[in-house]
């Protein structure tokens, strides 16, 4: 749940940051940007910031916005309809992201799950992402991803999105959105 | 055909505007841009320049760079191997950019077609894309599009990238990149 004082405050610092790393928004773009705390309630440590440019059957093309150190948490993206699961590229734009998958887990990780939710993070392979640097999730993989103390601006390509469809490792995360009136 | 010396001040060229566009590349980025004159050698007045972040067998992203007035000529992507054709979402991020598609013409279009070329140019309904505006391309849909007195830059989203399936109106378009040695 996100209060309206919240949400407001979110959709404020995701136009600066975007404003920051150069990407311009047309107003009504402006006007629809996503807050997503993933009904934890603890929006500046597990949330994200979207604005969606395109969603077709086809593919997608998104901004996300992440304050300092917050995370996105760990999920995975399953067939849907006989369709492969959605593929993503993570582009960072601005700022620092580290990104965690399957695999040989680092020995000093760069980034820690929020406080509280340790038990709900399995993957610990880092993948660093500076400016400029990228990285494409193969569908079904589980990943979950943390902005560095300055907080990252990051372009995601992809197929279709259809963010109901993803499963999170946490029981606790909905992924619909939720303002108080 | 494009020769050495206008290759390479194409490519430094190119990385001034993304430059300008606040868009980072990583260094192999840098050194891999593609530069297409579609055989017609004029790459000023008929071109492009363009870095492919992505293109799996699903999606793709590019950016594309267009130097003052400099036109993609009117083409379409066809059906491939019983797959749609191509669908492109071109998002203007810094400049102007003139899209002409089927449609109504505009009584006083903004670009022109280059000169020589004027009977290879059937589509004139204008969209114009200032930053932050973007226009989806429907496969199938033939298009072509002009950069602004300043050029541009254009991040295009699509379905899978086959440059080699395109069918442009002009008969004398060859696709291929060719760098003279």
């Amino acid at each position: 749940m996100v209060t309206q004082n919240e949400f407001n405050e979110a959709v404020g610092l995701t136009r600066e940051y975007l404003q920051r790393a150069g990407i311009v928004l047309t107003p009504q773009e402006r006007d629809r940007i996503e807050v997503a705390d993933f009904g934890l309630g603890e929006l500046k440590k597990t949330g994200l910031e979207i604005v969606t440019y395109v969603n077709t059957d086809r593919c997608c093309a998104k901004e996300l916005v992440m304050f300092p150190r917050q995370t996105c948490p760990e999920h995975l993206h399953p067939p849907v309809d006989g369709e492969p699961g959605k593929e993503e590229t993570f582009r960072c734009r601005w700022g620092v992201v580290y990104l965690y998958v399957r695999g040989e887990p680092v020995k000093e990780p760069k980034a820690a799950p929020p406080a509280g939710s340790e038990d709900h993070y399995e993957v610990f392979h880092e993948v660093v992402l500076n400016p400029g640097e990228q990285y494409t999730i193969i569908p079904g993989t589980p990943h979950w991803f943390q902005a560095g103390s300055q907080g990252a601006v990051v372009s995601e390509f992809s197929t279709r999105s259809r963010d109901e469809f993803d499963i999170f490792t946490d029981p606790r995360i909905k992924r619909a959105p939720e303002v108080e009136e």
